[in-house]
């Protein structure tokens, strides 16, 4: 383990959310075994992380890696003390949610026109007024609604993003009701400075780091730079995934998520208290990189395996 | 490419100081043809890279992989803009250097006891008096000396290392006349305040940061938030290797060094100055990926190829 030296400019505590379940296995080739999934899920949860998202209420044929969601959903305990989230992509998904329980959603909109068109069928601005009824009917139903924003550091189509376009999207989807958005590099291009520059923006914005979550991709090596750059930032929850699993279908050059157990080597260093037991994520990540039949990416898991 | 954001916080222009054809290949299981080794170097100075470490003096049989030295350095342009030092473990690998004719030299000290003892058989004391003729002799021959530091950040024997003793070990090295230090986290085990913590303490020693190059391996994942860490506290000279070549054959857990490609990525995110052209990079060590038979372990290689 790394030697902790604590710098007190830095936040205290940090939650991780795990997208291993959901954004890892949806962008593995090979489908898994809902009982693989219900036991992947356990062992994140016993592992100590706060939040683990579970699974996806999309169509089926969009993404058949997740189409038990509601078989998996029966099985997972939805009442322990632990948020276990499902992505919903409309009101359908929504119904399908509702009916299975959840007390947490998530929703996926786009900082980019091209995004939208291509992942949503949809333009920047209708894609918000789809969400909206999903958002309004959550919230009055009780649930949690966290709003993923994607492309806000580069479009494999458009190129450069600007700020204020992923400010404004933001804005308004935590208008609408989410509780939190998912700020995402969704193809990795993000660098230090410019994920500063964006959670300051926000900032100026009225937004707050307690509404923010960022989620980093691994394309370019930036991730974990990237990550403490945004604590720095004062950013107190970050999305990371078991082992590094997953990446992006849609966008051809996106390659893995932040590895959860890298994150939690530098946490552990950083001497921010984040809950995880590090041996037990790598024990995790080692199973289910056998279940997929392929190494996981993290280094830390391969270092320590 | 990454959107640049530039934080004028941060230093205005780095100097990459290239290990690929010695810490690299030195720790590659292939031995790489003298002729192919030329071409490496050529191609990584015609890349722009300002400082190139071409090959190692140390005896063949500890690394027969560069016992070449002789016939390589024959070779290059020592005459050229661009130094290209080379490795010298002792005084009689001194010898061979400026029998070849090298203008730049660098020697090899331990932070730590054990290390001391396993690398050099030697103790931290007696290492020092090891290098004293070596650094004097050279300098008198009007050969610079840059002096690396292993272990800075723990040892896989003595677990943490105290940041005196890595300070102390410096400012022996600098006295002696080296001109400068490469701060070695020889297994990777340093996060990102620990290397600020570091630097800072060199500082308060007298120690600036004019005199400092860091060197990460990224074993558990951390080289490049590193590398950010220690941007910010100053610093301007960062060690890197090709595609991520090589690592550390007498710690049993070292992996990789930091990849030249992922620290340039980085820093023209940053707006850094580096004088670096990543597609010619990217194809060198696409290249020299193909002379080992592997694939380069560098996340930025491996999109952009």
């Amino acid at each position: 383990m790394p030697m902790v030296v604590r710098d007190e400019s830095l936040p205290a505590e940090v939650t991780i959310y795990e997208v291993g379940p959901r954004d890892g296995l949806q962008n593995e080739s090979s489908i898994v075994p809902t009982e693989v999934k219900r036991e992947f899920i356990e062992r994140l949860v016993a592992a100590g992380l706060k939040t683990v998202e579970a699974t996806s209420f999309v169509h089926p044929s969009w993404v058949p890696q997740l189409a038990d969601a509601e078989d998996l959903i029966a099985q997972l305990d939805l009442a322990g003390s632990v948020p276990l989230p499902v992505l919903v992509p409309n009101e359908r998904g929504l119904d399908r949610a509702l009916a299975a329980g959840v007390s947490h959603i998530a929703i996926f909109a786009s900082a980019t026109e091209t995004f939208a068109n291509k992942n949503l069928n949809s333009t920047l601005d209708t894609q918000l007024s789809m969400f909206e009824p999903v958002v309004t009917r959550a919230r009055g139903a009780g649930v949690d609604v966290r709003a993923y924003v994607s492309m806000c550091f580069g479009d494999p189509w458009e190129g450069e993003v600007p700020i204020s376009q992923v400010v404004a999207t933001g804005r308004r989807l935590l208008d609408m009701g989410a509780s939190q958005l998912s700020i995402g590099d969704t193809i990795g291009v993000a660098t230090a400075a410019h994920v500063g520059a964006l959670i300051d923006a926000f900032g100026d914005a009225g937004v707050g780091v307690d509404r923010l979550a960022m989620h980093f991709h691994d394309t370019y090596g930036q991730a974990l730079a990237n990550a403490f750059a945004a604590l720095r930032h004062g950013i107190t929850t970050f999305d990371a995934s078991a082992g590094g699993l997953g990446g992006c279908p849609y966008a051809e050059s996106a390659t893995g998520n932040l590895a959860t157990e890298d994150l939690v080597w530098m946490l552990t260093g950083l001497g921010i208290e984040h809950g995880v037991d590090l041996n037990a994520m790598v024990a995790t990540s080692v199973w289910m990189g056998k279940q997929l039949g392929k190494e996981p990416a993290s280094a830390v898991v391969r270092a320590l395996a």
